[in-house]
């Protein structure tokens, strides 16, 4: 977290580039990375109100929020109508967070501890769910394969509504049940090793400023997509997948890779599946409902981007089931993930 | 079963409606009743039968005619040339079986006991023949997937005939291992269980009249197909993969959730996937070769459906073989389910 | 490996064939059978040289040079151009290797000792280790699913060349690994098991003799391949995907299944899956590498191929973690094998 406070410097540079209409390459850059320290700010206020307010609470309050900043930058890209932006951010957030944090945990972990262990059960239930997070959202994607794209929005949008409402039924019963079974279902009680003894009114301050900023700065995040894609020549699914995801997770990628270096890989692999987990269930579904104040976007994913997602979570399955690995398997999980990115990068 | 006997009172009706011609949607709905206690009937029938041959041939009798009702109705659609509520029919009982069945007894029996255990090791070998056959099913169909359909039917008929009769071999050598091992393969020995006290010339005139009754109904039923989903406005393949199925699978159902609610999860597990793996590998494969006697019937399946049967068989592996389960995770196979229904209904 | 011997008499036969211009399906067959027992020369010869030059080159020179006839074969039909024989040759490789070799490993093996025991723990690894060479092989296809043919070896051909850098890396960082931590990644040393004793000369003149013969004869086999196919009515995907691979693994299936007789399962499935790996993250990457000095050749493989490749590979992954099979198991995995040849032969 240290080192990530001088990034602070690039929010008042993007409200300087604002000013002398800096262009839209330069423009996503400092916003890109404006938001990254803003990020950890968030979760750090909202572990520290969690601490005051008690587990109860405090466990709604880390699941909902945990992801508040995809959430913010995802509510102003769903305005602005860019879906597969959108979309791409979200699988690739579920792709980053298995592929890249798991692996970079595993990697840096296994080269300083050699054989890396950790109960091989806690994860399998957070595992398993995933498993069905990835068919919910597969199925209405292979039933309209064969379907021209205007038709799935206009004549099959119910069928997105409803598939998003019972995944949040699954995934707001999923936190009742992992309240009272007392078991961490979505990996967010790792707020004791991260301890900044922030007082309450301070949390709260730091929480508003942070929401706030990151808000103003995903809009010109937002706006500087399309014509910084156009200017460089990168391709718009490629800044979706892989760029904008690595912005949103960055304060988690960090923690995640500090557990594992501390041989706490159970924390490691906690934040992975359990940031995906509410990518997968919450996220993705307050989207598609969100969308419907604007213009209704589809639960449909692309079939790169399911074939990715499930590819990760049976990866995710196999480390988590194992209950051992090293920083070979940690190695293995970044290729898959470079692969992808060059593929995104080359064929878009 | 005692419940289901009032049902018994559609099949006079059904006859009526008959000779009074009552509307097709009525005429579905009276007939789909019917056949509902008749299909208990059949199995209890065929049960009683088993535990009189003696353990060899009643395991014979219980793998052969366990799935009657499914044969039966299938008989009669592939004669009226409905191959696809054919095929939608088979893969729903699957799917029936594994996310709906399953699902409804974890949820149960875990809302009743908490946390449900079961010998992991018991379905393993179960579980994996599922896995066979949903690759020896899927084959065909990735191998067509280019191939225009009136192709398919007559090129390549032999293909499907070859897969077929392939499938039938597994399931017969697998039952002679089944005897042989004394493994119980293909869950068929939950009869002890349900003993309902009938002689054996009872039995037997029971089977007779609950097989020749279900005949006549199922002829009714497929008759009614048409002609309801057109008057309702119904997918016909919403008909043939959840509705049907229902119909089928009834009485393995309240078997299942009853013996779940015993906290006999061995049975129910056994009851479900064993089912599925009659129907993958003893059914399905029958009807391809029955068909050659109309007109022949490829064992292609639609890409939806072998995505859900794969779904299905990977999630019930999982299951199997984590030898715990808890009511979440039945809500979870529902859930599924009931996105797939949705779908079926909402795409057709 | 006594019985192969006799095989060699279609060397000279080979020979003749070509001064007396016999007709492609002849000189297919004699050239196909002629390599067989030079490719069991080879890998004798390769082992003994292995043994004398220590553990550690003797292994890398076993995981270079393990698939050394099907590299050459690959070499010839890369420079003649016939990209569908190469990936289908490759890829049948893997099949062959897990569906057909462990197959009847475990038939035969169990057929003699009822249930086959083995370390379930051993294979884990290299189980995993394919499952992410089959995730690196399947992104490029399905990132390239729906552009024209034409364009993926021309504007994409970077995208082949990179994935095949990383995955080949990824096989010698494993290759140190394995060195290092003493695991067996890449199951290459079952050489002491079979020691025939030759000198280190002759071990060194068996190899060049042998490497010479099969590289004639792998040029005459792939010129016979096209006029062979139109002749005779084949579908040159079952040329490559089940006859080829059939002719380099039968070294490696004979010592596998006489392992399996022995009871020596662990062995049995090292060669089959470590053979497998060898095939997918070394010899495919430089197929594509090689290919670049003639005409480039994609990664992509078909979606039947990748189908087939994805499914042994899950199959492989459930064998190796249960510790335990019988010969039940090993019918279903030749079934499966039966069911795809039969596809290719029929629909090609």
């Amino acid at each position: 977290m240290k080192y990530l406070k001088i990034l602070l410097v690039c929010v008042p540079l993007s409200f300087l580039g604002v000013l002398f209409h800096w262009s839209a390459s330069i423009m996503f850059v400092l916003t890109c990375i404006s938001i990254v320290p803003l990020a950890g700010y968030l979760g750090n206020a909202t572990e520290e109100i969690a601490a005051y307010t008690g587990p109860k609470f405090g466990g709604f309050l880390n699941a909902t929020f945990g992801n508040a900043t995809e959430l913010i930058i995802t509510f102003f890209a769903i305005r602005a109508g860019l879906f597969d932006v959108v979309k791409a951010s979200l699988a690739g957030s579920v792709l980053g967070n298995i592929l890249l944090v798991l692996g970079c945990s595993i990697l840096f972990g296994g080269l300083k501890h050699k054989e890396l262990k950790y109960d091989a059960q806690l994860g399998t239930f957070t595992a398993t769910m995933l498993l069905f997070a990835v068919f919910g959202l597969a199925i209405p994607a292979v039933f309209t394969s064969n379907v021209p794209e205007n038709l799935i929005s206009s004549k099959y949008e119910s069928f997105s509504v409803i598939t998003s409402v019972i995944l949040l039924c699954i995934y707001v019963i999923g936190m009742i049940y992992s309240f009272r079974s007392q078991k961490d279902l979505y990996g967010v009680e790792h707020a004791e090793d991260i301890d900044s003894k922030w007082s309450l009114p301070v949390s709260i301050f730091v929480l508003g400023v942070a929401t706030v900023l990151i808000a103003i700065l995903s809009e010109l995040l937002v706006d500087s997509i399309e014509p910084m894609t156009q200017a460089a020549g990168i391709p718009e699914m490629f800044v979706g997948i892989i760029l904008i995801p690595i912005v949103g997770n960055a304060a988690e990628h960090s923690t995640a890779v500090i557990m594992a270096l501390k041989n706490k890989m159970d924390i490691a692999i906690e934040i992975a599946v359990g940031s995906s987990l509410q990518i997968s269930l919450f996220v993705i579904p307050v989207a598609v409902l969100i969308s419907l104040f604007f213009t209704p976007m589809s639960i449909i994913f692309k079939p790169i981007e399911l074939f990715l997602f499930g590819s990760s979570v049976l990866i995710a399955n196999q480390v988590v089931k194992a209950g051992r690995t090293n920083w070979m398997e940690g190695l293995k999980l970044i290729s898959v993930y470079i692969i992808a990115a060059v593929g995104f990068f080359i064929v878009g």
